[in-house]
């Protein structure tokens, strides 16, 4: 995104809290998703990152794991972030919180500037329709609205949850009134909602000053913000970390951000826009977004295929060979290999289960050094 | 089998020839598969050596590639074999020389000495019935025939070459002419041999006297003996191995038995059978001979399952889950994956020279040790 002349830089704020079981084996609680280079040679995190540098952009917040902040701080580095603030949270406590700590961080230096919070962990395809969306959407947002980004539907996902589109807005074009959220629907109604022609995937991205968002926390989620205020209010600051001070975090409610402010808020607006957006949540995601050979196949790193067709086969460690299945999903790391039908790929969270209830490990951490920049080359 | 009291013990002879690259990644050249542990928690071939011990048997004779001598020879020791012969062949010249030079070497002792001539990497679930059928053949070997044994079809494999059973031979019960060897046939044509009531797998197993292979022999394969003769003349003895001389050797034209002598001597003989028998030649093979689960899985090692059914899953190494496959095949080694539709299970041999024109090791050995004695448990 190019300066908008109209003030402060924005501010990119990452969250980066998930944990990504469904995409087991590769990503696990001690290394999820967002480190692991899944859809480009570069990390998602690095991917994020770099969607949100550049002319218009002040350096980038990240709300991450304590466990995770040398990995957060390394990926930074090779995205040539310089000038981040790596904000560590003591436990999970959702994505209000998380969001709310950065506001009031970003507060103390300007309540006037504006945050764009995403996931660390999504694909976007089109950085340049992304960026126009930005730009209406912090135009909105200058003026005190909650802005969303709404996808216009490619299918009938279930797995996400719609936001209905309102009329336009006047004089800020490209954003509209957002009537409501919808929660995640079931297959029939998903069917519908994609068919509308005003229902959005919600994207889970926002775009708002850290003042309107502190003001609407206040009035919709009181109860997130006296301990929130302490736990930054008594943060250590080191040159790396942002530690927020743990006792008083523990105290935070945990509640999402759509929950607290974005379903109850009267400011909401939202961006509708063709991003090629996805949240990657499970390995059919991977392979809808993976290049396909001509029979329909995805394959990354070592890999050899005999009459495959419609799968998705990743190995991020030893020789794989897939003979004759039909959209099946392969994928082997050092410690773990899965294989399974396309079509059950929510089911993965079901294997984890079962590893954990077994003290087994491979639910969490990979025992050998699964050294994922080596997959660089691969991906 | 207890002895006869007709004479000498029956001498058993192993030929352990393969390579079993069918049922790569586990088999390879170098560790084919009548080293695993994959009936049963013991070896392939110890299994098949311990079914030609006790009363009436003489020590084993075992005719292998001379890369793999300290593995059979150790895989006899665990069998608790005492006096057995270990026959090197220098290369590979098929079934024909290797059951010669055995011949040759058992009638220096004694021409009229039985053999009873094996593929080291079969299965038999029936060992009873086996030894009952082997008596039978025995006492026909012992009247000059050449005689194998045919098995009760219990499916239309494609798979196995067929034989046509005669009328019974008087005198010799459960022993009958042997009409007619028959090809592998496509399927149509073995629905209709499985079903006709006389035709018989060709298990490749025999029994003769030495006397009688090497006459028959000299009479329908004449090119054979004579650098054959000349291997075994020369060649070196020491406590543990017999080593055939390599020029010699080398000179030995390369026939199967069933071409070289059984499909057109006068004298054969069949013991039709039911023995349980395969010759383990795939992993659907593998599958067939396993105990199920209640939705049709095999399982072996570290292995979760979701959702799958009428699956073969074997973990020689990593942690595999399997969620929602049907009718498949996982096999997963140290160093290499395979996840293939069952049915497919004859283009295993694709991959391997697809590997093998590739130039890659894992074609034909294992990267890191497969410890296949650390499979006991699992097994």
């Amino acid at each position: 995104m190019s300066g908008d002349g109209k003030g402060d830089a924005v501010v990119p704020v990452l969250l980066s809290g998930g944990s990504g079981t469904r995409l087991w084996p590769v990503s696990r609680t001690s290394l999820p998703k967002q480190f692991w280079p899944l859809v480009s040679p570069r990390s998602m995190i690095e991917e994020t990152v770099r969607r949100a540098l550049g002319p218009g952009f002040a350096p980038p917040m990240v709300v991450c794991n304590e466990a995770h902040r040398f990995m957060v701080a390394e990926e930074l580095l090779r995205a040539g972030v310089e000038g981040a603030r790596i904000v560590l949270e003591p436990v999970g406590r959702n994505s209000a919180p998380a969001i709310g700590a950065a506001a009031l961080l970003a507060a103390e230096r300007n309540p006037d500037a504006v945050l764009w919070m995403m996931a660390a962990d999504a694909a976007i395809a089109d950085v340049p329709a992304l960026h126009r969306a930005l730009a209406a959407a912090v135009a909105a947002a200058r003026q005190g609205l909650v802005v969303t980004f709404g996808m216009r539907p490619t299918a009938p996902e279930t797995g996400y949850g719609y936001i209905e589109q309102g009329e336009p807005l006047p004089g800020l074009p490209g954003v509209c009134a957002l009537a409501r959220f919808i929660e995640k629907p079931d297959a029939a109604a998903a069917a519908t909602l994609a068919a509308s022609g005003r229902h959005l995937w919600n994207s889970g991205m926002f775009v708002f000053t850290a003042g309107t968002l502190l003001a609407e926390m206040e009035r919709h989620a009181p109860e997130v913000l006296p301990a929130l205020r302490e736990a930054v209010a008594k943060r250590s600051e080191d040159r790396d970390f942002i530690r927020l001070e743990a006792e008083a975090f523990a105290r935070v409610p945990s509640i999402s951000l759509d929950y607290a402010v974005a379903e109850r808020t009267g400011r909401a607006a939202v961006v509708p826009a063709d991003l090629g957006w996805s949240d990657v949540g499970s390995w059919g995601a991977l392979w809808e977004l993976g290049a396909k050979d001509a029979d329909g196949n995805v394959t990354v790193g070592d890999v050899l295929l005999e009459g495959a067709s419609g799968c998705y086969v990743r190995s991020d460690g030893v020789l794989t060979a897939v003979v004759g299945l039909s959209d099946a999903v392969v994928v082997v790391t050092d410690d773990a290999v899965l294989a399974m039908h396309r079509d059950r790929a929510q089911d993965v969270k079901k294997i984890v289960d079962r590893l954990c209830a077994a003290g087994r490990p491979e639910a969490v951490k990979h025992l050998r050094s699964p050294l994922p920049r080596q997959g660089d080359d691969k991906a």
